[in-house]
C-alpha cells in the first residue's frame, strides 16, 4: 500500500451552476477507505452529457463545489485487504457508479446498476456523508465491484468513453435482443450513438439504421457500421421507414426533436424504443394510441452491470469497436463541456490528467 | 344461402355525440358481400368502454348515425363461396376488427390485428365507402379471418365479452410472458381487469396482484384469482410493493389516477407496464428518469390475433374463466353505456338482441 502516500486528491471542480464551464482545481477528501475499496490513479476521463446536465443544474440539486466525470481509466495504486479482483498496477476503469448496497436482490442478482441505494460516481452521498467526486481529478476510490479490468488490447483513452457512453448503449442493445435477425435503429450520432451503431453491428444485427437530422454525419455513420442512413430532415422518412425496426435506441432529447409517434411508426409489431438520453424536461405527452398501433414498448435503461461491462469490453476488442475521441488536457474541461453542450464534438472528449 | 333472405339489418344507433346514451333503431346496409364473408345473426353483444369513447366523441370523429358494439356472438347464416372455416349454423363470435388488407407482412405474419389497413367493427370505412356498423344490431358481416368459433362448452353470452375485453388483456399477458415464475399486477378491476386477473392466473403466474382504489372489490379480486389485493388509497402501497412485479396491465385511465412513476416503482428490473386502457387524453408526462430507475418498459397492445383468440377461448374453457355479466335487452343500451361510463357495472353488460 506504499503507493498511497504518493496519491493526490485534487480535481477540477465547478463552483456555481451558472458558471458551469468554469473549472477550478480543488483538493478533496475521498470517502473513508474500506476493505473492498480500490484507489485508482486516474489517467483519463471522458466527458459525458451527464456531466453537463449536472453542472448546469438541469438534473436538480448539485453539491458544490463538484468534480464531475465518470468515464475514468487509470491504474490501481491501493487495494483494500478484502479486494480479490485487483492488485496495484492493474489497468482499470470506473464508470457512472461507485457503490451500491451489495445486499438487495438487485445487487445479488447481477443488476447492481439498478440498486435503489446506488452511489453515483459524483454528486452522490456516501453513507459517511462524503459527497462522491468524479474523474476530472487525480484519483478515485471505489468498491471493487465498480472497478473494471481494461483488456490489454484496449488503450486506456479508448476504454474511457466506454465506461459510461459505451455501456449505456450496449446494455439495452443486449437486453432488448439486438443481434442476428434483428434490425436496430439508432437516433442521433454522437457520444452514445457512435457506440450504438458499432455495438449493434458487433452484436451481429442484420440491419443497423442511423437516424440523423442532417447529412453531415452520413459518412461517419457508414464507417461506424450503419447499413442505412436516414435524414430525419427529409419529408417522407417516417413513411419510408414504417414498420422496419425491432429496436430503436434514442440517444437524443426527443422532447425538442422528433415526436415519439414518428419513432414508434418505424417499429415493427412489439418493437421497442429505448430512451438512453435523459433530458432535463419530461418527455412529450404520449397518447396511448401511439403505442397501440403496433403494440410497441418505450423503455429506459441505466448504464449496465459489471457482467455486461466486462462482456462489452471483450466484444469491443474482438470486433474492433473504436471510441472516436478528441483528447484535451484536463485544464481544458471548460472547453470540453461547452463542446458537448453545443453538440460539436465527434464524438467524445477525453481529458488527460494534468495536475 | 337460403337463410340470408330472413336476415334483417337493423340496429340501435346513436345520432349525436351529445346524446350518446340515446339509441334509436335504424335500418342499415352492410358492406357488399364478398367471397370470404360470413353473415352472422347476432344473439348477444357486450358493451365495451370503446363504445362510450366513440359515441361521446372522445376518440374523435364519428360517422353518425352509428351502431356500436364489438363483443358479438351469434350464429352463421350465410357464407361466401370461398369461406373454408364456417358453415351455416355455426356458433361464432366477432370482436373489434372485421377486416384488414390480408396482404401485408403483419397480416401474413399472424399479426393481422396490427394491420395498418385494419377495419374496425364500427366507425371504420370499408374500401367500398360503407361505414362499418357494430353489434348492437341484428346482424353483422365479416371476413372469416375475423370470425371465431365459440367452443361448445362456452355459452354465447359468456363468450361475448371475451371478444374484446378478454383478448385485450389475454394478448399482452401472453406476449409479455405472464406464466409460471412471473408476478403479474392488474390495475383496475372492471371489464378488462376482471379478465386480466383470471387469465393471469389461468396462464399459471405465480402471483397475481389486484390493484384497486378502494376495498370494494377485494372479495371479487380473490374470487377472480388474485393472490394479493392492494388498495391504492393506502398511503404506503408504492413502497410496500416496490420491485415486486414482472408485468403490470393497467386497465384504468392513469391520466386521472395513479402517477406512472408509482406504477413503475412496483416493477422489477426490466419489468413492463402495458396500458390497455385508451384514455381520450394524452398520458401524463413521463420523465425519462422514471423509466431509468429500473430499466422498465411502458407498452401498448391492440386486441389480439385470431390465433391468440382461439387460444384464449380454449384456455377459458380449460381453466373455467368466467365473464361476470349483467344481461339487458338491447333496447336498454342507453342504460348500459351509462353504467359503463360511471364504472358501476360488475363487470360487463351483455345486450341480448330484441329486434
Amino acid at each position: 500500500m506504499s503507493a498511497n502516500t504518493e496519491l493526490q486528491w485534487k480535481g477540477y471542480a465547478v463552483h456555481d451552476t451558472k458558471e458551469w464551464d468554469q473549472f477550478k482545481v480543488v483538493d478533496f477528501k475521498p470517502k473513508q477507505f474500506e476493505d473492498k475499496d480500490v484507489d485508482i490513479k486516474i489517467e483519463y476521463c471522458g466527458v459525458c452529457g451527464s456531466d453537463i446536465h449536472t453542472i448546469t443544474g438541469g438534473w436538480g440539486d448539485v453539491h458544490l463545489p463538484l468534480i464531475t466525470g465518470h468515464e475514468i481509466t487509470g491504474h490501481v495504486v491501493r487495494v483494500g485487504p478484502k479486494v480479490t479482483e485487483f492488485k496495484v498496477g492493474d489497468r482499470v476503469g470506473v464508470g457512472a457508479q461507485v457503490g451500491s448496497c451489495y445486499d438487495c436482490k438487485r445487487c445479488k442478482g447481477g443488476s447492481e446498476n439498478y440498486c435503489h441505494k446506488a452511489i453515483h460516481t459524483y454528486n452522490s452521498l456516501y453513507p459517511d456523508g462524503t459527497v462522491s467526486q468524479g474523474g476530472y481529478a487525480t484519483a478515485i476510490r471505489a468498491n471493487e465491484q465498480f472497478v473494471f479490468r481494461i483488456p490489454a488490447e484496449l488503450p486506456l483513452e479508448q476504454a474511457s468513453p466506454m465506461m459510461c457512453a459505451g455501456i449505456t448503449v450496449y446494455s439495452p442493445l443486449k437486453t432488448n435482443g439486438a443481434g442476428p435477425g434483428k434490425s436496430v435503429g439508432v437516433i442521433g450520432i454522437g457520444g452514445l450513438g457512435h457506440f450504438a451503431l458499432q455495438f449493434a453491428k458487433a452484436l451481429g444485427s442484420d440491419r443497423v439504421v442511423a437516424f440523423s437530422h442532417s447529412e453531415n454525419k452520413k459518412d461517419d455513420a457508414f464507417a461506424l457500421g450503419a447499413t442505412d442512413f436516414v435524414n430525419t430532415g427529409d419529408k417522407n422518412w417516417v413513411k419510408d421507414w414504417s414498420d422496419t425496426l425491432d429496436i430503436i435506441l434514442c440517444t437524443v432529447d426527443v422532447s425538442h426533436h422528433i415526436p415519439l409517434s414518428d419513432i414508434f411508426a418505424t417499429l415493427k409489431v412489439h418493437g421497442r424504443c429505448i430512451m438512453v438520453a435523459l433530458p432535463d424536461d419530461a418527455l412529450p405527452g404520449i397518447n396511448a394510441f401511439d403505442m397501440t398501433t403496433s403494440g410497441v414498448l418505450l423503455g429506459g435503461s441505466h448504464i449496465g452491470s459489471k457482467a455486461e461491462i466486462v462482456e462489452m469490453l471483450e466484444l469491443a476488442v474482438k470486433k474492433g469497436v473504436k471510441s472516436y475521441i478528441q483528447m484535451l488536457p484536463m485544464k481544458e474541461a471548460g472547453k470540453a463541456v461547452q463542446g458537448v453542450k453545443s453538440g460539436k464534438i465527434r464524438y467524445r472528449y477525453v481529458l488527460k490528467v494534468d495536475i
